[in-house]
């Protein structure tokens, strides 16, 4: 039985810090870096791949939308072509720090705004898969399992990792509890640590979501693996084999 | 006797466009693509990389200082390791339209004050030919002969590609006569073409920049490209040779 | 018989220009300038306020999307209060280089996909009518007549000034058919003109907006205002009665 | 005796806090808002504004330099009219929220790279002085006493208030220690104190600068404060009276 635990790093800019990458990094066995259009820059991107490879955490591109000032968190009414160039640039920003350390990037999972756009609109997930592909076919999509973003991987020919969070809660239907109804985050530790043990427990999953913005975030997502492994799981980055048959 | 021709390409950006790329696509052997920080754009990039790619043309990377209020023509007093990071993160961007296009980068030319920096601090030069060779050990850096830049692609151990200016006058001592110096800019098609013809014909320089701001600028391009072929001289990428013997 | 008319100026940014402002402003009474989200910069501000006062054009603020690779046309999913922030720090930023050129705004237009949103949505029109009148409760907003602009400035007792434009097609029902349509968008010169002189005979429209993206447009603007003159119509900005009665 | 306390004011940006905002206005007298250049946006802004607002503290604007990845630390090579352009800019927008509040600008104090550059070359503090005075001739403008700015100011007729900083060694000259000297920053609060009333006894400062980048820093600021006001002084704004006797 084995899981993947990813989080977002790399999510500073400039003079401005955020999350406790840290502390975060002990626990992940994926990252999923900023590249620089809802936050990050080069710095942070450099810092953030140099802390995975010194840990051994895989690394990831989480491209988002071009609005900084909203952390990428707005929709925006971008054409699929869009969708496909901004991955294109923001994962290709990020493979330059990676090749420079030595390393390739393992997964794109797309941030905020733009996951969730690209989860409903087939245009949009079929452009970013192929955007994708066309980088490196090997490249595993992260991406929330029954999306369009599944069907596009597919359709593409690239390995996808279907995604569970740890602290949202989930509806009889599987899919996630919209965030204005009550109870749709979960709140208390207890509550996130049995979500994320019933997740992983349930075959759906490949990986799950922690956070890590503030040191208690970090606590929690540590407390997480180690209860995942008590419970038998080992945690560690998917092997990804797509439909070619490449890993 | 074989030179390159060189030009800046894609410094369009949203909704504005900028030179006129589509002429001098006939007339330059290889391309300088802005990356986004002074001038481009995620579309602009894959736009400039597409056309390289259907007329043959040698695709590189053109970094600027993140300034795009200054179109990267204004000093701004980074740090090494910045520079370093620009250069990784521009360049990767670049590289991830010409991977997806089925290309590599063939060079690097850092823009405007960005090149002139770099060609008078070692320090700073040193650290973007270290993060050039580490993006790509092949990748070919273009700058002034006898420059900061050509002694740093020396102690990196990649290839360096010296470069003349066609409508700018060079003084005695074999470097550029300051802008503010009267004749510093050959304005005269016939001067340029001249000049053109003698910096090509002088050995110390592979490749020559030539413009295309104005169709006018593009026009006399093409007529510098026919000038040298009738003078003897191929039109082509350089064919890199850094010190490793990689090519 | 008074109309007037409004062209959108000074949308250039650093390096790119963009549009025939010299051209237009000898045929506007209004001008909307761009004041640095989807385009403009404090450069061209200063200069598009400078020639403003100079043709004696009526100075107004037009606010955008902060999006300037999309140049504000792509929808983002903003709060109203969002809104109203972007309204007060571009037209402040506007006002700092007309109170320094010794005059004072007139009128606030939103830009592309802005004015369509708060067109149509009563929350955000009301906090960017409510933001108009807190600096300044003598500035006109100008928006399409009936939509939810009119209806919050006249909630919030500011000047509302009906807009139509010279070349799109209007339906039976009084709005604007849709882009998408066939005929949306008129072509031909004589259309345009007819269309003018009708939309400014009307009644419901006391400003017509022109385009001068290009010299063929700014000469259709300069047709448009002869037109309307030889038909007996006086050209001039609006003279704002708010309802305090304030001018 | 009365002396000024000021302190840089709304320094986040989107999703990014900075500063112990909420600490210092307790403490200060006088704030410098970010204007979105260096720090800061539309909606820190209005938040900054409003709390200054409530506290009775004067409300003064802080453009910096357009690079917010540098936090505006970084010396840009600008022309004295961009200088200009840029204070116009961002001392306007800030006054739209001020406005908005029924307030009005107090002063302006350059930030960062920018104060110093300004402090040193005369064409850009006369640039700045006279982008000053044509806003508002009753703004006050914030600068180190002897520099390049005072006399500007005064050439300008706007009024002057010569700055002293807490935490920095002045040397015999009566300049600041340089940054890169031994003993340059005081690290221990009672030397910060005993500089504060060493500074407001000269004579020479009208307004002393305290920091509040960390909680630690803000609770350094209201032991000066308090300190101050044992040792009878007034902490207060500044009374503006420039040459013109306009207060």
């Amino acid at each position: 039985m084995r899981i993947d635990l990813n989080a977002d790093l790399g999510e500073g800019f400039g003079a401005y810090e955020h999350g406790a990458d840290e502390l975060l990094l002990d626990v992940v066995s994926s990252a999923n870096i900023a590249c620089g259009f809802h936050a990050g820059d080069p710095h942070t991107m450099r810092a953030a791949v140099e802390a995975c490879v010194e840990r051994g955490v895989a690394i990831g591109a989480h491209p988002g939308l071009p609005d900084r000032l909203g952390f990428g968190r707005r929709e925006l009414a971008i054409s699929s072509r869009e969708a496909a160039d901004f991955v294109l640039y923001q994962a290709g920003a990020l493979s330059g720090f990676a090749r420079s350390a030595g390393r390739r990037l393992r997964h794109v999972k797309l941030h905020g705004a733009f996951y969730h756009m690209a989860s409903k609109d087939e245009e949009l997930a079929d452009e970013v898969a192929l955007a994708v592909r066309s980088l490196d076919p090997s490249l595993l999509l992260y991406g929330p399992p029954g999306s369009r973003l599944e069907a596009a991987a597919e359709r593409a020919g690239i390995g996808f990792v279907p995604e569970g969070f740890a602290d949202r809660a989930y509806g009889a239907d599987g899919g996630l509890v919209p965030r204005r109804m009550p109870g749709a985050v979960l709140e208390r530790p207890e509550d996130v640590v049995r979500q994320a043990l019933a997740l992983a427990g349930h075959g759906k999953f490949r990986t799950l979501c922690v956070h890590g913005d503030t040191p208690q975030a970090a606590e929690l997502a540590r407390l997480i693996a180690e209860q995942l492994r008590q419970a038998g799981f080992e945690i560690g980055a998917p092997i990804g084999t797509n439909s070619n048959g490449v890993e």
